[in-house]
C-alpha cells in the first residue's frame, strides 16, 4: 500500500511545477523582449531573462539538496497565463496599446511566481530546508522586485504615450 | 479598415478575462471549501466566496460605465490555476497535505486576481475613469488582504500538523 502523502511530498511536486514554469518562461522571454516597442522594456525582459537562468539554477540546487534529479512536470498555470500573452501579442501587434499589453501579461507571470515561491519558502522552514528557504527567497525577492520595476515602467509608458 | 487598437480596447479585453476568471472562482470555491479539513480554511473559502459575488458585482458596474454588456472571455491563465489545484485535490485526498496544497492553490488564484486588478486600475486611472479605478482598486484590496490571511493559515495549520 502506498505511503501517504505528506508536506514533502507537495513540495516536490510543487518545485517540479515552478521548474517546468521557469523554463517556459525562459523560452518565452525572447519572444516578449523581441515584440516590446519601448527600448526600456526590451531592455527590462532580457534582464529578467538573465535572472530567470538564476532562478533555474537555485531551483537545481534545491533538487540537489533532495537528492532528487531537476525535473520539470506540466503547469498549466504558466501555459495559460503565457498563452493570453501571446494572444495580447497578436491581437494588439503594431498598437500604441502593445507594450501596456505586454506589461500586464508580465505582471501576470510575476505573481504566478511569486505565489509559488512564497508558498515553497515557507514549506522548505517547515521541513527544516533551510538553505532550501534561503535560496527560494532569494528568487522571491527577484521576483517581487521585477513586478515592482514592471509598473513603473508601465507607468512611464503610459505617460509617454499620452502625452 | 479597422480603426487601431488602443488601451481602451485592452481595459475592456482584460475587463471580460478577470469577469470570466471571476466567475470560474465563484464556482471553484464550494468545491474547495467543501475538501477543506481545519474548520478555518472552510470558513476561509466560504467568506472569499462572498466577496468574490461582491467582486463580480463591481465588476458589473464598470462594464456599465463603459456603456458596455457584463461579458467574461475565456481566460486559460485562469483555467489553468483552477486545473492544477484540482488535481492537488485528488492527488492529495485524505492526506495531513492537503489543506497546505488547498492554500497554495488558493494563493495561486489570488495572486492572478491581484496582476489584473492592479493593471486594471492603473490603466482606469490613466483612462481617467476615476470611478471605475475605485472600484477595482477595493477588488485589489480585498484580494492582498485574503493572500495575507491564507499565508496566516497556512502557518497556524502546519504548525498544528508539526505539533
Amino acid at each position: 500500500m502506498a505511503q501517504e502523502k505528506q508536506l514533502d511530498d507537495l513540495f516536490l511536486d510543487t518545485l517540479k511545477d515552478i521548474y517546468y514554469a521557469e523554463r517556459q518562461i525562459a523560452k518565452a522571454l525572447p519572444k516578449m523582449a523581441k515584440a516590446a516597442q519601448s527600448p526600456e522594456l526590451k531592455a527590462g525582459f532580457a534582464h529578467h531573462l538573465e535572472e530567470t537562468e538564476g532562478q533555474i539554477e537555485r531551483l537545481d540546487q534545491v533538487f540537489e539538496m533532495l537528492g532528487q534529479t531537476a525535473r520539470g512536470k506540466t503547469c498549466e498555470a504558466i501555459l495559460g497565463i503565457l498563452e493570453e500573452g501571446k494572444s495580447i501579442m497578436d491581437e494588439f501587434k503594431d498598437t500604441p496599446a502593445l507594450d501596456a499589453g505586454l506589461v500586464s501579461a508580465a505582471q501576470a507571470v510575476e505573481h504566478y511566481e511569486i505565489a509559488r515561491y512564497g508558498t515553497l519558502k515557507a514549506w522548505a522552514q517547515k521541513l527544516g530546508m533551510n538553505d532550501a528557504a534561503r535560496l527560494l527567497d532569494a528568487s522571491l525577492r527577484e521576483e517581487l522586485a521585477t513586478d515592482k520595476k514592471l509598473s513603473q515602467l508601465a507607468e512611464v509608458n503610459l505617460n509617454r504615450k499620452a502625452a
